[in-house]
């Protein structure tokens, strides 16, 4: 499958924390923890763990821009 | 200003393009290019450039993963 | 690839609107038309043309619930 | 009420799942299952339980397009 | 039609600017202006235009906090 | 740091509610409550509590708009 979204950012699973329906999921990407909120299935159904080599997939839409 | 969004990822912007309305920013983090697609007047207010540092600001619930 | 968004609607391309910097695509999925708004850049990519086999992805929390 | 977003989906529910502070609710659209992640209260006021006609409504910006 | 979204602020536009695909409506909140992005068709589709009475509708999981 | 984000509204916080994962925040913005869904880490992060002043940040391109 290949995606519209224009962000797609490899890294490796460090953490899964599932709670009531929502999970949190850390990838390390290049040395930077990026968080995603999805949920509780989806981690299930896709088998999420630490250690999995995973993708942050971010739709340029909801990137925000910041400066100091 | 402190943000509650979890992944604020700091790097260099690359590109500008503005287009009638929308304009789309890219930016080099850690070698990974970013494009965030905000609005012109954000570009012009923030007046962002190529060259500028600045980061791309993401709400863990806009991020999805993806394994392969 | 697979990802996380838990709502991936297979159907089929019937338009594509490329603006200044933002396109929209709509898909016939069952009958209904959905829209997509994603970058010129994506449509490029993927190629995205009218009768073109596509799927509708959307992250379950960015869809609301409405009632009558 | 009239809603600027592009897609409306009529459906029936089939399944609402409250957690701690989100629920998960599924809207069977065509036969093709929507998931849609929204608070509790919005689930109490809307009183949305199983059997209920009901419309998943998603702006085009959170649309993506995947193809094969 | 009832809808999910929390958030759902009266005012009245002040402005709409069209562009080749998306449109930026500006509505005033108790003072305050609130901007939102949507397609041309939506303007169009709801005769969108300045000194009508409109609100800005957000869905929760889409705000942010930030503090000083 | 500045935001690319078209939309702060400033206010106080009236309520927050932690779940398991996400925690929902209330901030009254002029009179208006507005509710925001984001991680337990980001309400201990920012040390957030009523009666604390903060603002309500969200991206143009997640504001619908609505007519009677």
């Amino acid at each position: 499958m290949k995606i519209s979204a224009r962000n797609v950012l490899a890294g490796k699973i460090v953490d899964v924390k599932k709670g009531a329906t929502t999970a949190h999921v850390r990838i390390d990407v290049g040395g930077t923890i990026v968080t995603a909120s999805i949920t509780n299935e989806a981690v299930d159904e896709l088998a999420l763990k630490p250690g999995m080599a995973a993708s942050a997939v971010i739709k340029s839409s909801d990137v925000m821009v910041a400066v100091e």
